[in-house]
């Protein structure tokens, strides 16, 4: 974990003065492997074992830009978000992580220590999230905009998936992780960690760090419970998601796949129902389970499936404007 | 197959103008279905079949500046080349293609139009080179670069992969697909498509078209012979893999993984033999077989496998340089 709260930037030489074999040669050994790869990184392709006959997969890109800034984050916390956002969708579909392939646009002058220091985060969020998970393969070349593309894999284990659509009247709704507190540190850093200008500032930021690291850690590096995916499968859960555009966003596409209304209890949403209902990026898992079900894992109720014609998202009563908060919508270009 | 030549920029509403909903409304229904998807795109992870209890997977990215410009390549061709070269790579195992993930970051000012257009080349290059196969998932973002991210996946039927390092003295080295036509084009266009300041430019690449469409297709729109990848598996190939960085260098690969040497008969190469060796992007197929074996499908001999005694790379008993061709290796920063 040395490197986690480092500055990116260290000395040393740039990925325009290494070649590509040269630069993969110090990164691979860096990374995890995967049990499931039968064939791993090195050949056109990987082969990865599906025991059950079957895959879960699903892709996300993190953009410089719209999606992370570099003076906010360390090249050690994005490779850990790139991974935990990634196994957050696989553990939504009620499976088990089982490889990931890893795909980077860096900038010529990233210095190859910071994508040492990615590869960390990679194998470290791994290592904490889904043990039993690791990389199979990748891809690397240059660009204008640093930009990771991860795509996950996942083991159903013979379970039918845990989908959308799934939920009916009556169902307990639940959560396991946090709930806005993602949200509550990029607010912190767009009102603290920014200049003058409004440019995200280093040295801002690092002095933020030392009075609310673990507020912004649920941003940088956020803990997405990984395992209770499958826990709630188990349980089982007749709908799932990951919790990555808010609580009220997301819980309206619960509603409208599955045809339900749904009636939150705003004494379980904690301190500030308003960020917990639209706060996005916390990677916490939404589900709904039926009312017998004994919640597992870190799963907590926080209200119930309703019929539709009492509103399809209310909360205490309230309707529920299904929003989220993303002060990256509508990016204005701003980078650093 | 009308939008192929059609310039980018087409009028009408960019991507900043539409939500991320909207936009994938009007994409998704372009974009080919997966017979083995057993969940589509829209959950947060899809399932996909894999019947002998593997898969393989590969990654690549292609890059607005190093790998293509958008004054030469359309959008349509952008589409059609993203998925060739994956499905190319799937192909070198000896697997037949599944299915792909897309992820796209693209800048927001560009028109909704052509990423109808790239969709149209998705599902084309799909439908000509491996029909059976289709789009699982994806995700869209903005940037200031356009990346495409592409992830692809294949079925081994029960076979063994068909990897670099299996080649034997003694067996026949085959080609299937074309030698240096993608280099060719490039060679071409970096004469005669960019103006004075060596910025390429979309109206002399226009005319280029119309002088050379076939000979610019190579590069822009590759057709690899996907589906001679599984024939040369059941053919007994002892190793194989994608030609991307040219003959030469490939072929070191092979013979470095498989500890042999590889002496290749210039009269099977073409007339111009040094860009046949050189030539990167042409996404033929590249395999070793043993002496014995009917050559599958478009596979042509090319030469031998000897022993690494008499050299590890020769064309007509002298000594070939391991080194690809390929004017973006030290990217300028150029785009265009």
């Amino acid at each position: 974990m040395s490197d986690r709260g480092r500055a990116p930037g260290a000395p040393g030489p740039t990925v325009a003065d290494e070649s590509e074999a040269a630069i993969l040669a110090r990164i691979l050994p860096l990374l995890p492997a995967a049990p499931a790869a039968t064939i791993g990184p090195g050949d056109d392709a990987a082969v990865v074992a599906a025991v059950d006959g079957r895959f879960v997969v699903t892709t996300d890109l993190m953009v410089h830009g719209p999606d992370f800034r570099l003076a906010w984050s360390t090249p050690w916390e994005l490779g850990w978000k790139a991974v935990a956002t990634n196994l957050s969708d696989v553990a939504a579909m009620g499976a088990r992580p089982t490889a990931l392939v890893l795909a980077l646009a860096v900038t010529p002058d990233m210095p190859v220590a910071s994508l040492e220091e990615f590869a960390g985060g990679v194998s470290e969020a791994v290592a904490a999230l889904s043990p039993g998970c690791g990389v199979v393969g990748g891809d690397l070349s240059v660009s204008e905009t640093f930009t990771i593309a991860v795509t996950a894999f996942g083991d159903l284990e013979g379970r039918a998936p845990v989908l959308r659509s799934g939920a009916r009247v009556g169902d307990v709704v639940a959560v396991s992780g946090v709930l806005g507190e993602a949200a509550a540190a990029l607010q912190l850093l767009f009102r603290d960690g920014v200049d003058e200008d409004g440019v995200p500032d280093r040295a801002l930021t690092a002095a933020l760090r030392k009075r609310h690291g673990e507020m912004l850690a649920a941003q940088f590096a956020p803990r997405p419970p990984v395992g209770d995916g499958v826990l709630a499968a188990r349980a089982g859960a007749t709908s799932m998601l990951d919790l990555s555009d808010g609580l009220a966003r997301d819980a309206a596409r619960i509603a409208a796949a599955s045809g339900v209304g749904i009636a939150f209890d705003g004494a379980t949403l904690g301190r500030d129902v308003a960020l917990a209902l639209r706060g996005g990026e916390d990677h916490s898992l939404l589900a709904t389970f039926p009312a017998t079900a004994e919640l597992p894992g870190g799963f907590r109720a926080v209200g119930r499936v309703v019929d539709p014609a009492t509103g399809a998202l209310t909360c205490d009563g309230v309707v529920v404007d299904p929003v989220g908060w993303d002060p990256y919508v509508g990016w204005d270009g701003g980078r650093g």
